[in-house]
C-alpha cells in the first residue's frame, strides 16, 4: 500500500517507500532524493508524543534510521541493515510540528556505507544522528 | 490507561509505566526494577516487523531509550530527557519474539545520568546501547 | 609553550591552542577559526602509526575531540569537558598526511554544547564524529 | 621491544602487546585475557593530562580502542580495525592513577566483532564505551 503525503500535510515532492510495516505504523515517513542523499518528512500527531508532551525520542530515532538508510540504498530496493547508530537530542518537536530530514552519504563501500543525518523542525534542529549500515548483497 | 503485560504473553512480574502514548503505541512496553537497574519486556507483533520481516530498528532503539531512562528515574516518575544515545545492533529479532531489556545505572549526578543497556532474545543478545540522560528538576 | 604550526609543514594561518600538555604529545594539533566552526590540522609521524602502519585511531579521536572542544568554547579559554564522542572510522591516514579536521557547532546552550566534525586527507573523509561537551562556568 | 609493566607500578600479570608503536607512545598500555574478556592497565603522567589537569579524553578513548580491540583479536595478532566506537564520559581521572580498562566481547561474527568496556580508577567507572570492529582476514 502506497501511503500520501498530502494526507500529513506532507509536499507532495515527497515519496512513500512500500514495504515496510513498521515505518508506516510508527510514522509514515517519506522521502526523496537529491544525488546520493535522502530529504524525509514526518507530521508529529497526537500518539507520537511523550509523558512531556512532545514528540518520543525512540520515533526521532527510528525517522533518523529511516533517513540514514535511504542514503545507503539510494532510494531503491537494495537490502541494509544497520550496524550502529548514533544519536543526539538537541531540542524538543511537538505536535503538529513538520519534522523533516536531510541525510548525507559519507562513504559507500563494498559492504559497508556511512552516513549521517540532521533532523529539525523550521530552521531548528533536533536531533543529530550518524550510522555505519550494512549492505546485504543478493547471493 | 493501565496496560496488561499477560496480555501481551509477559509476565505479570512487570508493570506498565503509565502516561507515554508514544511508548503504548510503539510497544507497548512492559517493566519491573531490580534496585538502580531496570528489566523490560516487549512482545513483536507484525506491525513492528520491517522489510526483512524483522523488528524494526527504530522500535529495538524505542526499547532500549525506555530501558535507559527507567535507570535514571528509577521507574518512578522524575522527569528525565535523553540527550545521546548510541546503538549497536547485534543480530536480529522476529514476529512473536519476547524482546527482554537489561539496564544498567553506570552514573547518577546531580543533572546527568549515564546508563547503559542490552536488549535480547532467549540468550541472544540483539542490541546494545548507552546513553547520556538529563534530569529536569521542578523548578 | 607556543608551538610553530610551520614546523610541521602546517599553513601559518593555524594557531596553537596553549595549555593542554596531552594535546601537545599526542599531536601536536593546530587550529583557527571560521567563525562558530573550528578548522584544525595535525601532520602524521611514525609514533603515531599502529601495527598496519596507519595512523591510530585513539589519535583520530583525541583529533576529533580538539577540533569538537574548538566548536564548544570557541578557540578561547572557556572551560569545557566532553560528555560523549561518537566516532565513524571511514578510512585510514598514513605517515606524513595532513590530516584537517572541519568542526560543526550545532547548538550551543546554556549548561551543553552540541557539534560534529569530520576529518580528511585530500579530500577523503577518514573519520566523523559527533559530541555532547559540557561547559564548565566560573563559581 | 617489549615494555615492562612494573616499570609503571603496574601488576606484572598484566603484557605488552607488542608491535604498535602509538600505543607505546600515547600509553604506554598492558593488558592481559580473561577467556574472550580483555582487562587492561595503564598508568596516568604528567604529559597525559590537559587543561584541567586531568587525564586528557583522546587517551581515554584510544586506551578505549585498544581495551575493545583485545576483545576482538583475544590478545593474538589477528588484524582488526575498529569501524566505530562510542564514549562516554563519566567522571575524571588524574596523574599516578591507575586506569584499569574490562573489555566485554559481546559478539564475535564472521566479519564483524561487537565490543563494549569500561575504564575505571579504584571503583568509579571513568569511560564506557562501545565498538564495532572489522576482522581483516589475511587474503
Amino acid at each position: 500500500m502506497t501511503l500520501k503525503p498530502e494526507d500529513y500535510a506532507i509536499s507532495s515532492n515527497f515519496r512513500h517507500w512500500v514495504g515496510d510495516k513498521a515505518e508506516d505504523y510508527i510514522g509514515p515517513f517519506f522521502f526523496t532524493m537529491e544525488g546520493d542523499d535522502s530529504r524525509t518528512a514526518f507530521r508529529v500527531q497526537e500518539h507520537h508524543c511523550n509523558a512531556h508532551d512532545s514528540l518520543h525520542g525512540g520515533i526521532l530515532m527510528a525517522l533518523a534510521d529511516y533517513t540514514l538508510c535511504l542514503c545507503a540504498n539510494g532510494g531503491e530496493n537494495e537490502s541494509v541493515a544497520t550496524v550502529s547508530c548514533n544519536n543526539e537530542f538537541l531540542a524538543p518537536a511537538f505536535k503538529d510540528n513538520l519534522v523533516e530530514g536531510r541525510g548525507e552519504l559519507m562513504k559507500r563501500g563494498g559492504s559497508m556505507v556511512f552516513a549521517r543525518c540532521e533532523l529539525f523542525v523550521d530552521d531548528r534542529v533536533v536531533l543529530t544522528s550518524s550510522a555505519v549500515i550494512k549492505r546485504l548483497r543478493q547471493k
